[in-house]
């Protein structure tokens, strides 16, 4: 970073800290819907001051998306993601200091949303400043929403990406997020997985039964069972015929990106006490299966009695969740298509299909001139 | 029944109600060790009134059992059972009368225990009296046992009948219920089946995952689904080897009695709201299923979230109970052995047997001349 902008950073400190203060000193909590009027309010003065010509994003139900354009140097345009929205801050007799009442303790700065996303915004607001007061102008074009409903799964987030696509057009966008990895350096996230989310009913009986009449009644936790090991393979692999069809292998360039990752097997190991990875899998192997494989995952099951003890019962019900984390070019809404053909060919044609969340995968490509770029910066 | 029995019994029912009456009015809640001591009083001086030599049979912990025995006119011996505890009477709010103060409505009477077991007790103290008043003594010889446990499931039973086993000897033994079949006639329950109920307890990681890990860690929810897999088909016949070798055919006489009982198909369809049974069994096929196969029973299965909508988490850990209903000649600890082996042998060394209940099965064959006594008595 050159001298001036440093030097500027440096005599401007208190004054970042006193942009943090006043976004944090205004609460937020979408699922409250406390203060987001007000909040929505500040964001929009704090981005004017900040240079930005701005324009309320509107769609019907949600607190307003602030989005702000300001022109720089280059014709480069880059697309900033944040949210001005927080968690709830209850239990509030765990909190030190009030939520909302920013506290310094140990050179520490404590206050609801401090670190997400209200420090973030603090940081690129302070960050825009500096190069203004020192350059006069930014060196790269701006695009910047900051959304309010974030803490609260972005329920309307597609509809008003869909609705102002224009406006939100890039050559590159910037979510925070990510940390830095065991060997200190930082981390760039180049998309996630899709979703498929869906609950499987089975049912064989109107009601419970007593299970000495097992010997005749049908099951229904039987059939669950035989459902779902017809899904997954013991080791999880999905027996969904076409399931992986689209599934595309990693890049030269991933490959390469995998192998330079730092080895966190033992800290896995150790955080969830395992001895062994799926498969036996290690070394790059292993984090190409993490990063790269879709799953289908059981993430509940239930039938009968779980309580303590006894109790013979046949029960009228089975149910599991299962998600299925998808991967480029996996479509959600075709594996879906795909399950319920399969159910269907199998012979489960009475186990019920829920869905309960979808999701489409989303990757920037490891080589994308773009990717390089945030690199670049990163690592210098 | 003779004219002499009758007409004693008619002359004498105010009496036979009154000693309902006596039996009822004193509280004897196990659970809730209410009155037991009195009630234990009340019932040895109404079999010493009625003609028994008692006796107090004591094990450590438990209420005591009465016993009495009373020689009649020919050696054959019937042994009977009863028990003089009854449920807690709560709800209180939901009576219409006292529990403990019994009511006749509608000439009906109301009291905790009229039904389950103090009525039972009641009329055969009155059978007694008749049979000894008209006659001057009992045509067989009795004996008698009333236990005070039957409501929270006889914790103490098995070892007062192993420490009294010889006053328990007789030619055949008589528990009280059964009912009416839809046709009207007597019902006769020649023994009940085995049990060996287990918990089977999976656990692969030490903690819950989110499941953007599913591609790398095992699946206890996966792991059960195969264990459970290799126990039962999907009809529900067991898989553990061994299992069926000592179970024994019905006899033609109990073939025969099947043939004998009413068509009950349609009455189970209308209350499990089933259209069809386990392979598609029917007549007596399906009654000698019902009767004679033992069973592997899924009584409840749990992992991970099973609550509304969404949780994306690969549970540490995964669980089933299951039920096995045994016949003769099967032995509980011989199956938990086979089953422990299997389980080895398949490589599931990972899955935590609980053992939480343990029956051996018992029956009376349909052919012993006390069974053709009992049923012709309850014929005529």
């Amino acid at each position: 970073m050159d001298a001036a902008l440093t030097s500027y950073l440096d005599a401007h400190a208190e004054e970042a800290q006193e942009l943090l203060t006043r976004l944090c000193r205004q609460p937020s909590v979408a699922a409250q819907n406390l203060g987001m009027a007000e909040m929505a309010d500040l964001v929009e003065s704090l981005l004017q001051e900040a240079g930005f010509r701005t324009q309320r994003l509107l769609t019907e139900g949600a607190p307003p998306a602030i989005y702000g354009e300001q022109r720089g140097q280059s014709d480069f345009t880059l697309l900033l993601y944040n949210h001005y929205d927080v968690q709830p801050a209850e239990p509030l007799a765990l909190w030190h200091s009030p939520p909302f009442e920013p506290t310094i303790r140990e050179g520490k700065f404590y206050a609801r949303g401090a670190a997400d996303n209200k420090g973030e915004i603090a940081a690129r607001l302070a960050a825009i400043r500096a190069l203004r007061a020192v350059y006069g102008t930014l060196p790269i074009t701006l695009r910047w929403i900051i959304e309010g409903e974030e803490e609260i799964g972005s329920p309307h987030f597609a509809a008003i990406a869909q609705q102002y696509a224009s406006l939100l057009q890039a050559d590159g966008g910037l979510w925070e997020g990510a940390g830095f990895d065991s060997t200190g350096r930082p981390e760039l996230h180049l998309g996630t997985k899709g979703l498929l989310y869906v609950q499987l009913d089975v049912r064989c009986l109107g009601i419970d039964a007593h299970s000495g009449a097992a010997p005749i009644l049908p099951s229904a936790a039987g059939r669950l069972v035989q459902v779902l090991s017809a899904l997954r393979t013991p080791e999880g692999r999905v027996r969904i015929p076409g399931f992986y069809d689209t599934v595309r292998p990693p890049s030269e360039a991933e490959r390469a990106a995998l192998a330079d990752q730092p080895d966190r097997e033992a800290e896995l190991r150790a955080a969830y006490q395992v001895e062994r990875f799926v498969d036996g899998l290690t070394g790059v192997a292993l984090r190409e299966r993490y990063a790269f494989a879709p799953t289908c995952n059981i993430a509940g099951l239930g039938s009968g009695y779980t309580g303590e003890g006894v109790k013979t019962v046949l029960p009228a019900s089975a149910m599991a969740k299962i998600d299925f984390r998808l991967v480029p070019e996996q479509d959600p809404q075709d594996i879906l298509t795909k399950l319920q053909q399969y159910l269907q060919s199998e012979g489960f044609d009475d186990v019920q299909v829920t869905v309960l969340g979808m999701a489409e995968p989303v990757v920037t490509p490891i080589d994308h001139p773009f990717v390089q770029r945030v690199a670049t910066i990163a690592e210098s």
